[in-house]
């Protein structure tokens, strides 16, 4: 079991620590190596997913990621920004499945922006379709407008694409975690104005075919986005293209109160995997030990049951979480009267004990 | 005064038929002529936008919209559903600026999924460009791959795309509405991931420069979709492209627990407008007097205001919703124990009353 970590910049080195401790705990055969990733990467070698970390990387069967980005790089040009070390990364391992559970910690209701009663038990899984769409459509740049409301402006342009394969895995991918949990997905488009959302329609629906004892529903972004708001505890698997996907991971995770506690998954046809907090690299309290690491400890979890199937291990950690939890100790983000404060060290402490 | 009436399918015969009742209140020099429009259209012409209601359109000064759409449409081919009404509209009347605000009536914070000291008081104002991006964009449409993934395979695809002239009115149009409020836009893009909305965001930049008096933020579109269910009362003007305005802008409205009030607007260079309520044709409810025309009848409010520049007339609409609300009077979707339940056209009769 070989692991790429990638701890990256920001409170990303922090978090990261904790998860390899957790690991390490687990006294399994796991070889580990480092390598420098976003920014950090940047500033020691010019660039952020440099040729070394990339085939470190691609040697290994799992990436643990930390984070990437600061404010300090936003003048880069944009190949050389953190963030296209991630897009990179998803590109040259083929990670086309994104897993985003929202899931509410009864712990953490209170947490919630939304009233406790919408969001107690929540447990969704999104599922975002990850190296298609828009995010890597060829063509794309600027050029003079030939035609459109100002024929000779200076404009920019994208282009948004779906392969009918790309969309049949990945329909596949969610129909069969939707047979593992309450056998419905709510597949998200925007048929009703993209030519490729009615193709993503389409080819969903037709593999559904092969599926029959689990539930299709079909809803457009912009109900889906209120859908969220309104009722989140209605969907259980949603599957969308990168773009609506980017959108609706976010806006999910952060409803549940508990974006610190979030792991999230990235896989390839070969199960090698990326895993990684779903949350950011929060420049402003890097260093101070305050950040939570049980979103990136939660995702070293993923790994062992999705990449390793070490099911076992798995629920070790997860079950290692619960009781710290259980035993009222918090990170500042999910503090709240009558808990215990303890910094990020201090929770890998207590969850390495719980193991 | 010209206004072309077209209320549309599903509640939109109902709603309408209250603000056309609480304008002829008034008394103002108004000429209105009504043509079907959607699914109303397609059955009695064959076509959701038939010639003669585009011509009565265009030669209005403004359109006064109910809804479209019903689910009995979903089985036709795209250019005969009720949606490519409204898409049409756009397109031919040029009605590049969509104003959407998104209040939070106090009567009405309970009906928020938000804890009340979230959305008390919440006055966001979206601004959605509504005739670029990837909605109107060519080339789209199928073809077989020659690169990505799986040349050779089947995809479909869109272009989005945005010419700087087109940028640089809506961005105006955001600094001028923030000067009237609290002098704050928020720019949202995907900058990060594409060329569209680096330039997007290079443009606004630069139409800031002519409104020192204004603070510009840019924000990354998973970013907002968070900060609107976190701190939403942190956004002042939204301003951003017609795709990522069609989800916020949704999002945002659910958010406040009072999309049955909220109106939006959406108007050209020459100030001619289409005035319509912010949420939809509601099949399930359509024709048991049931629906709240309060969105359709403030929309009415801001058609005075904006396109006939009728201050005092339109004064007069919102203070009579307020003062309705304020005695109580609420239709379903609003109603709480401790209030009045009142039908479509009872709302509609007390604010003629309060007029
Ligand atoms: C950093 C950015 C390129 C990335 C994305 O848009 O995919 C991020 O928002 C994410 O969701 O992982
Ligand atoms: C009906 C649809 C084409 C439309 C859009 O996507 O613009 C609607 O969602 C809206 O926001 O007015």
């Amino acid at each position: 079991m070989k692991i790429a970590v990638l701890p990256g910049d920001g409170i990303g080195t922090e978090i990261v620590a904790e998860a390899v401790r957790v690991l390490q705990a687990l006294e399994l055969p796991i070889e580990m190596e480092s390598a420098l990733v976003g920014g950090a990467a940047y500033e020691a070698h010019g660039h952020p997913l440099p040729e070394s970390t990339l085939k470190l990387a691609m040697d290994a069967d799992a990436v643990l990621f930390g984070a990437v980005g600061d404010w300090k790089y936003d003048k880069l040009d944009r190949p050389l920004r953190p963030e296209q070390a991630i897009l990179g990364l998803r590109k040259h391992l083929g990670l086309f499945a994104n897993f985003r559970p929202a899931i509410c910690y009864p712990e953490l209701v209170g947490a919630s922006s939304l009233k406790p009663e919408l969001i107690a038990g929540l447990d969704i899984l999104i599922i975002r379709e990850l190296t298609g769409d828009i995010y890597f459509g060829q063509p794309r740049g600027r050029r003079t407008a030939t035609d459109g409301h100002f024929p000779g402006a200076e404009e920019a342009f994208d282009t948004m694409r779906y392969s009918k394969p790309e969309i049949e895995r990945i329909a596949h991918v969610a129909f069969q975690a939707a047979r593992k949990r309450n056998k419905k997905v709510t597949s998200v488009d925007k048929a009703n104005v993209l030519e490729t959302f009615q193709f993503w329609k389409d080819v969903v629906t037709e593999v559904h075919a092969q599926y029959p004892d689990v539930e299709l529903e079909h809803m457009y972004v912009d109900n889906a986005a209120m859908q969220l708001v309104r009722a989140p505890k209605k969907f259980d698997v949603v599957v969308t293209g990168n773009m609506f996907g980017d959108i609706l991971s976010d806006e999910a995770s952060m409803l549940t109160g508990s974006i610190g506690m979030l792991p999230s998954a990235s896989l390839n046809t070969k199960n090698q995997g990326l895993y990684e907090p779903s949350h950011g690299s929060a420049p402003d309290i890097a260093g101070k030990n305050l950040a939570n690491p049980l979103a990136t400890i939660l995702s070293a979890a993923m790994m062992l049951r999705f990449t390793f199937n070490q099911t076992e291990a798995a629920d070790r950690i997860e079950r290692a979480v619960s009781s710290v939890l259980a035993s009222g100790l918090r990170t500042t983000d999910i503090w709240s009267e009558g808990t215990t404060k303890v910094s990020t060290r201090g929770m890998g402490d207590a969850v390495v004990a719980a193991i």
